[in-house]
């Protein structure tokens, strides 16, 4: 459950590219998941950290769930505003929450989870400074 | 819910490539969407038809979701098995079920919808010969 | 033959996605040519047009050569500088040349031709706005 | 120079995939290096050899000159031949030329150059056995 604490999120601005788009004119499916990737890197930025000196430590987070609900098209050279939040932490996983949207047309909605693993693809806690950013969405793992 | 018939299924194989792996050496989880929609153009030419004829008749089939369980790391050069299954179909969608696993152990399970447009991106029927590829797994919308 | 006139250019920025990695951790190499055509895109969209407008009445350019050196690996993560200038106009082909870079060190240099053809493929005249552009780069057909 | 003995190549047949069409219908030009890059891994795996076993031993191929002709284009659900050919060989670098047709119609020639580095990107001599491989085509280093 998420706490009523203000969620941490960020929004950013992805322009669609004349390669990422299909034979229909739109863009092809399998980029959302990408710029949700964007996404997430973005937010953890925001918070401080990166990505690349996350992993440098040996602290990988790998995707186990996406859920996608596919809205409306985008277009080339639309410029998309990608909508990132935080939804919940256990001290293993990561779980966030996506909106893609055109201006007002929401695009895509989405969610995925996150699993904190070693080099060698086993399940590990999530570093301390990773898991205070949570705050009050923290859970004890289920 | 499905029939007890047999269901419409076929496997394909995909050899993962270089440029689709990631830092970690793994298949990137944007790839498993492409993989699945090549798995759903060759399960349609089994049936006889293609995409593309039915594309060039002004049908479209877009999707609407799609969720994706990942259960374990596919790398590069490894021979990927792509199993798809028609899992219902209605007026205007379509629900496949997939499972990509290399030799006996799963990569990823997954699902989708799809809906039929035509080029405005407005719903329309499916065509009488692809309604007719679901037999007793055609259901009445909901 | 390059009139000594201020070149045509422009410069973008792209920051490095994950997904575009490969495992030796480096940018793969078949990123770097949709790098180039963004560079293209916003180098029109400075000159007041864009390519989404002009393919829409009927005007495609599609690529003929393609040349790069690659000089240097760019990261995940790492922001990069495209720059992208006009060479050369002919009234059915315009050359661009690029840089790509981190900072002052340069990851790949890069030449093009662009066809102007029709939706069958048929090569036909550069509209007037675009050989207009090239000012004294214009050249006779060879 | 190379050598009047009979080259050392191969073909593929590559599906061309809706993800990798682009708003004009046609395999986008981005997507050719992905395929050369295939054709290059099994021309290496029917000499014996696998790609992924030779990185493993900390020995990266990395491309240095890529130069491509596009002749036609390639549509959706195309299959493409892909013929490589290993045209010369020095103690660092690797030369391969291909040909990606449909049936006898000629889409893209190319060319490309590989250098031998380690794992910190520093040029290294190839193993012995891939030079073994280059047979006549082996060159010493300009």
């Amino acid at each position: 459950m998420v706490n009523a604490q203000a969620p941490s999120s960020c929004s950013i601005d992805v322009r669609v590219r004349y390669a990422e788009c299909d034979p229909m004119g739109v863009l092809h499916h399998a980029m959302h998941p990408v710029y949700l990737e964007m996404g997430r890197t973005e937010l953890l930025r925001q918070s401080g950290y990166t990505y690349k000196d996350i992993e440098s430590r040996g602290v990988y987070l790998v995707i186990t769930r996406l859920e996608l609900r596919y809205r409306s098209p985008a277009r080339y050279d639309d410029l998309l505003t990608i909508r990132t939040t935080l939804r919940r932490m256990t001290h293993t996983r990561i779980e966030h929450h996506y909106e893609i949207a055109v201006g007002s047309r929401v695009v895509c909605e989405a969610s995925s989870t996150l699993a904190c693993v070693d080099r060698d693809a086993r399940v590990q806690p999530l570093p301390e400074e990773i898991l205070a950013l949570a705050g009050d969405r923290a859970q004890t793992d289920s």
